[in-house]
Parts: C-alpha cells; structure tokens; sequence
C-alpha cells in the first residue's frame, strides 16, 4: 500500500498529499475547504465499500449506473463506535426480483473485499514516532 | 460528527463532499488525482494525530511552527494489521532536553486526544445498508 505526506500548511490544518497528484487538506470539524479526521475516516469506508460493490453493480447495471453513498458515525466518550454506510444505487430497470438478488449479491461483494472496513472492524495496531 | 456524502461520478470513482465545502476524489490505488481508500485511513490518521498535538507544539515553537507527517500501513492477508504514523517537527529553537519533554507530551497528547486512532485500535462495528 502506498503512504501518505502531510504538511502544516497553516495553524491547525496540514495538507494531504499522495504520489499521484491527489491533495486534500485536514482541520478540525466545520473548517471551510477542509475534511475533518471523522469525515476522513468515513471517506475511506464510503469509498472501499462502493469500490467493492463496483464490479457487480456495472455488469447488472451497466458502466454508467446511477448511485451515491453516505456514511454515519456515533461516537460515545470519544470512541467511534459505530459507521452506517448506505449505497443508494438506480436500480429501476430490473424487476423486485432481480433488484433483491442484486443488492444481496453486492452486500456480500463488500463484505469480502472491502479491506478497510474489516480492518476498521478488526482493530488496527496504531504507533507513533514523533522526531526533532 | 458530521456525515459524508459520496457521488458515483464515472465508474470506479466516487466524489466525496462534506457540509463545509470541501471535495475529494476516491478509486483504486494509483488513479491520478484520486486518493484510494487505504490512502483515506492514512489521511484520518495523520491529521488527528497531528492536530492533537497541535497546542502543545504551537504553546512551546509558536504558532508558526513547521511540521511534516507520514502514515505507512503493514497489510497481511486482505487486513490492515499496523500504521505507524511519524510527525517530524522544526524543534531547533529548542535544547535537547527540552526536545525530549516536548516529544514526550506531545506524543501523551496524541494519545489522549486522537479518537480515531482510539477507535480504530479498540475496533469500530460497521454495518451496510444497500437500497434502490
């Protein structure tokens, strides 16, 4: 997996960047421009789950299929303990059935290949080296 | 927290917006201009680690302080199992003992302050939900 640089930009915000000309910039919640930590972290699980549902989606749907995504977080003293991600996907030109074996089809696509979101559920070790 | 919002924009990439403004692209590893998910874990991680030591750094080094961060990620079998996250800050004002008391509660602060990487260390429960 590639990694990640930040730079302190400015009071209380330092700018992302990864090798392949993305950039983002992180501050606490409710700054304008900026994601928080939380939104990062939702962004991430938004993003693999939807990534890995891909595949299955465009061969039902076809390559232009309609869909957006949204994540909630609760946190209790200071601890996310729960992210809800909801897929809404266009799905109105297959019938009930087809739609139900679709979304059951893509829910287990997401739960085999999403590896941030099992490893967000399995506990990730975190350290911390701080250098002069 | 707030929530995200996430837009399918061309296949295998999703927009990612939040209430203030702010804008990020998310697909597989290597898609220029676009942060993978992975990438996105190691973007929580360093700025909530980095602006929880914010106030400590900007108390001793003042307000215009330099620093830079890096997150690496270990993945085994499909599970990210380890990110190290590293800060490297502009202490040269400082003597070496006061840079080995700054690191030290810099890095407590870290600790105490930094939910997501509490979260993701404890385990977050997550759960999906897909609708037509």
């Amino acid at each position: 997996m590639t990694s990640i640089k930040a730079t302190r930009t400015s009071p209380n915000t330092y700018t992302v960047v990864n090798d392949f000309g993305a950039e983002l910039k992180v501050s606490a919640p409710g700054v304008p421009g900026t994601f928080s930590p939380g939104e990062l972290l939702q962004a991430a699980v938004v993003g693999c789950a939807s990534l890995s549902a891909e595949a299955q989606l465009a061969h039902q749907l076809g390559q232009d299929f309609t869909a957006s995504a949204t994540v909630e977080s609760t946190e209790t003293t200071g601890l996310i303990t729960d992210l809800l991600y909801t897929l809404q996907v266009d799905m109105a030109g297959l019938d009930q059935q087809a739609q139900d074996k679709l979304i059951a089809s893509a829910a287990k696509k997401i739960d085999r290949l999403c590896s941030v979101k099992r490893s967000i559920h399995h506990g990730i070790n975190t350290e911390t080296v701080i250098a002069p």
